[in-house]
């Protein structure tokens, strides 16, 4: 969409600034989405149920996208990058990980420890962007990486943390396997959307989010079938439920934004800075104290991001 | 000592492989030394006068730098840089150190949260280590030392860390206080010992030594010469007693060879890692249970230590 004749520089600044943009973006969504969810646990058990919520996101996700892409065709017309209409070349790949995020969601309920495992999703990011982007990440990169899951892990210990080490063979294997899911879904996605660098992003993302609405219909039918039959699609929800479902809606596509202009590496950076914005903010909106782990697992973070980004420039 | 006509190549591997062992050396004596402090905690409270036994670790040094002289003057011979007399230029600064940690140790025992706090000693001495001796510490190198401070830290977290942060501002000022003065007596040991390359550091540790015993007979004079006058001065001495001493002599001896043939910024690293041994070897000796956040600081300070020694390779 660049300007004829425009000079490489300014694509280039444009193009940096786009990926700032989307970055900050995804930081602040995904840091008042855990406001929210704090939020709404203080509110009160929520009684919505969450597959249909989870519905709705794809839905308004899917209903953004159109509404951009009509302003889009009104102003430039359609053409091949900007039509809605693909091939199944195209569009055969795009339920994978909308599919890999459903399995996911499905096993988060069970396993322990999780808030601390997850963690791990840091480094089975990495592992799956270089495997399978077939991208390289350099050493200090790789350290920075590693110090990153240490630091975000350090910041939310607590007095109950040593349990997780306590964790049996059985809530490790699971941490791992979600951490690899969602590692996979996110460098899958990111694969299918720089496949094509020239489509748009928001025929990408309709397709990938019209499979994320098949899917969760699904997840309604095989476990809230009944509830939403008897109590109505609609039951339990309130201002807070209404917040986070758009909350997630706008987060989900700067996700998509951050992988068509960055990668999963500036994704894992900004929801980790996401997390430690939201213990500060939450200090002010709740009173929340932060701790002396808090302080220095965010030292390793922010020593972290200066690594990586050093070693980035230094290319 | 140099053979004459070694190779450049030999000298600097027996620089390298000199600089390798006293480090090692230097590390299994931290760490067994704070071993025998757990130890002799154990065994109850220990009733022998401090001062007494600081004094008695002086004097060792000082016999066992004796005992390497004579050895070395039986081989070969006196020389300008293994003679032991000296001159007022010389030696005017040798008091400086041994006045510095007298000054340290007579005020630790009143500081609140030390244990966490006296890691900001890795900063202090990083600090004094650019200004006073005067060389540089690369960005990396600096992102390798506050990674190290934090991972220390982190790696002693235990429920009660958290009052550190409630810590007044008096013990704050105090803790620097003391950082800063471990920091400046060990860079002027080694701003001491350096300055006189070829000088032999046994006639080095002599004279910094001596003035090591002046200032601690002082101190048992002002702290304990009632004790000592009324119970004698091996009162409540013991076998731990006589072993702590042994290791603090070797280990004080060992700092000075680092400090001629490496830095302060090797001290500091190898310090690090005696801690952690330490709990390691703790959790064999004692049933010890090491934490989660010991391995995220040990994690921490592993990558700190692997990104301090690439980037002084890639010099």
């Amino acid at each position: 969409m660049a300007a004829i004749g425009a000079m490489p520089e300014i694509n280039s600044l444009r193009q940096k600034s786009r990926k700032s943009f989307v970055t900050l973006l995804l930081t602040i969504l995904t840091s008042s989405q855990s406001i929210l969810i704090v939020w709404s646990k203080r509110a009160g058990k929520y009684e919505y149920s969450v597959t249909t919520a989870n519905f709705l996101v794809e839905a308004l996700k899917c209903a953004l996208s159109l509404a951009a892409l009509v302003r889009i065709w009104r102003k430039d017309g359609v053409t091949d990058d900007n039509r809605l209409s693909t091939t199944w070349d195209e569009v055969k790949v795009y339920p994978i990980p909308a599919a890999l995020y459903l399995v996911k969601n499905l096993l988060q309920a069970d396993a322990p420890g999780y808030q601390i495992l997850k963690n791990l999703n840091i480094i089975s990011t990495g592992v799956l962007y270089q495997i399978i982007l077939k991208r390289k990440l350099t050493e200090i990169q790789w350290a920075a990486f590693i110090l990153l899951c240490a630091g975000c892990t350090t910041a939310q210990l607590n007095p109950s943390s040593d349990h997780v080490l306590q964790t049996p063979l059985q809530g490790w294997v699971m941490a791992i396997v979600m951490a690899l899911l969602s590692g996979f879904a996110g460098v899958y996605t990111e694969a299918i959307i720089k496949k094509r660098p020239s489509r748009n992003i928001n025929v990408q993302n309709f397709w990938l989010y019209v499979f994320g609405m098949i899917f969760n219909a699904f997840a309604i039918m095989t476990q809230d079938f009944d509830a939403v039959m008897n109590d109505g699609f609609f039951h339990g929800y309130s201002l807070i439920t209404v917040l986070m479902i758009l909350n997630h809606a706008l987060s989900g596509i700067a996700v998509s934004m951050v992988m068509k202009y960055a990668d999963n590496i500036v994704k894992v950076y900004s929801t980790s800075v996401a997390m430690l914005l939201t213990a500060v903010v939450s200090v002010f909106l709740f009173g929340f104290h932060l701790s002396l782990a808090f302080f220095l697992g965010s030292i390793v973070v922010s020593v972290a991001i200066y690594l990586h980004s050093t070693n980035k420039a230094r290319r």
